[in-house]
């Protein structure tokens, strides 16, 4: 497809919002950038930096913009990139300004979470605010997730993401609007199964995290990364996600990422709880959303309703709410009754 | 079981039978070492220490002996910790001092890697050194693997292991005689896929080390482990494993840790590679075997006799044996046509 002829719109200005950008503009697409607050678009427009990536330049070309009539007019791809916390109420706004459901451009997710009041899973939540099914939407929507620490983005790293869309055409889209020289995303069927492993995983790279921060060592942080895999898995499963998307680039892939990188801020977070931080303290002290923690309320809840034994999970659980200590919950896991292993 | 009554015979004095020996002796059993050289066992025997592991004692009550007689008399257990590549050797110097096959003691191999000459791994070469089948062994004979750096093991961090043998009994004996506080072992019925995953990960370990020495990030390194972990998994399938096995413990969770933990060798050995040093001379410098070095020369012949498509491992063999360049190895691996993502 000639790029130069696709319009992009990124809703959100956060990290992955603006290295997305970065790959669209270079890609050749017109690409615009939705910022929820007018202050933090034109502080965008006017320097071009940003200090949650030091060192990055937010190209000339692209158009940063709070107005959502702006953003969105004449679109072809509208990639959300709002936390998730947040999106519903973004998408409420922008609602107004969307084409009708015939007319309208397709979406792509890149946010990993769950909404804690509903338990839906970002693209659930897009498709309501625009007033579409959550489980069955017209509106073509697809989730794009994998091993992406933005900061490497930032700087042209070589990366790797997986699409997953009911329409397959959708799929050849972002793929082809991602195609620049430091990105490869490979196409997939099982959006929930993608979209949850990337919500899923930032949990289980909390409790490694922990166990960087009791310094314990890596046996101990792949072994916890192998029975997390297995749960998150799980509990996959069990909502209707294919096994082996947990196995691929989007499942095992980011969990090594978010697990391993000391930029991950999920797994920075734990090392400062394993150190003996409390958790309002490190929330206090640190400029992004830090997604695991309410994907850890989110994911008890489900992983309840839905009868999966999720003990990592629940570890990480008692240690954000509960005053678990890490050190007690780490011997609870190593100590539980020697068995057969279990995968899926 | 009184572990007390146990008498564990260790083959190998390397990081792994010594650690291997440290649980063993702490969980009460009578445990000796054999080292397959009079003049190793003799220091080790003096001395309780070694240079390739700083810091860690012997424990006074191992039996340190180059005899295969003293070492294998009425044990109840041997475990072998040779290289691969020494395994067939040692053990047809051991098989004369075995026991007749009826009487024998089981065995459990710790050995990560393929023999080149017959592509067999160290299980079956154990077999055959005793004179049994190596595809349908008589003798009871186990695996045992896992996300083991020895350093850590050495100092007694927690990590886990999986055991795999076809009598249940020895998968249950092995997880008792293992049972200290920082080593928890799952049972599992897959013997090939157990030992082939700690096999084949130490390529995918040259690899991600490349990428370190590359220093393009983690998300690149992260999608190689994921893309990694499915060839090695396919190769697994076609030679008779279960592809669970690849996602478990001994799988994944062995793979993330050689991957990312500075301490691994074959890692190490990759990321001086990435850098541009030569093999001759990496291996020259190098204490320890890196058993991905001549595993990958097997995995190549092996992966090509089944017709399993592995574009990292081949990368990593035209890097170590054909001259690629690191950069232009990676610069192919990340320019394949996109597709579809499949696993297994």
């Amino acid at each position: 497809m000639n790029m130069s002829a696709c319009t992009i719109a990124v809703i959100g200005d956060g990290q992955m919002g603006l290295v997305m950008a970065d790959a669209f503009v270079v890609r050749g697409c017109v690409t615009r950038v939705f910022s929820p607050f007018e202050e933090s678009a034109r502080s965008l427009r006017e320097t071009r930096t940003t200090s949650r990536l030091p060192g990055f330049h937010v190209h000339e070309s692209i158009i940063i913009t709070a107005d959502p009539r702006t953003a969105l007019d004449d679109a072809d791809l509208i990639v959300n990139a709002i936390p998730t916390q947040f999106t519903r109420a973004v998408w409420e706004r922008l609602a107004p300004h969307d084409r009708t459901p015939v007319q309208a451009a397709p979406i792509v997710s890149v946010t990993k979470g769950i909404e804690e009041s509903t338990l839906r899973r970002p693209s659930q939540v897009i498709a309501e605010a625009v007033g579409d099914d959550p489980d069955d939407p017209q509106r073509d929507i697809a989730v794009l997730s994998g091993p992406t620490i933005a900061a490497e983005l930032a700087r042209r790293l070589p990366a790797t993401m997986v699409v997953a869309a009911r329409n397959e055409a959708l799929t050849h889209l972002v793929q082809d609007a991602c195609n620049v020289p430091w990105l490869r995303v490979y196409r997939h069927d099982d959006i929930i199964g993608v979209e949850l492993a990337g919500a899923t995983k930032n949990v289980i790279a909390l409790a490694a995290g922990i166990v960087d921060g009791l310094d314990i060592g890596d046996n101990a942080k792949s072994a916890l990364l192998a029975r997390g895999l297995a749960e998150i898995a799980r509990l996959g499963v069990a909502l209707g996600a294919k096994v082996d998307t947990f196995f691929g680039v989007a499942g095992v892939g980011d969990l090594a990422t978010t697990c391993f990188s000391p930029e991950g801020r999920n797994r920075t977070c734990g090392e400062r709880l394993g150190r003996g931080e409390t958790l309002a303290h490190i929330l206090a002290t640190t400029e992004s959303i830090v997604e695991g923690v309410s994907t850890s309320r989110a994911l008890r809840q489900v992983a309840q309703a839905h009868g999966v034994d999720m003990p990592i999970a629940c570890a990480v659980h008692a240690i954000l709410f509960d005053g678990k200590t890490p050190a007690d919950a780490i011997q609870d896991l190593m100590g539980r009754e020697l068995k057969a292993e279990r995968i899926g």
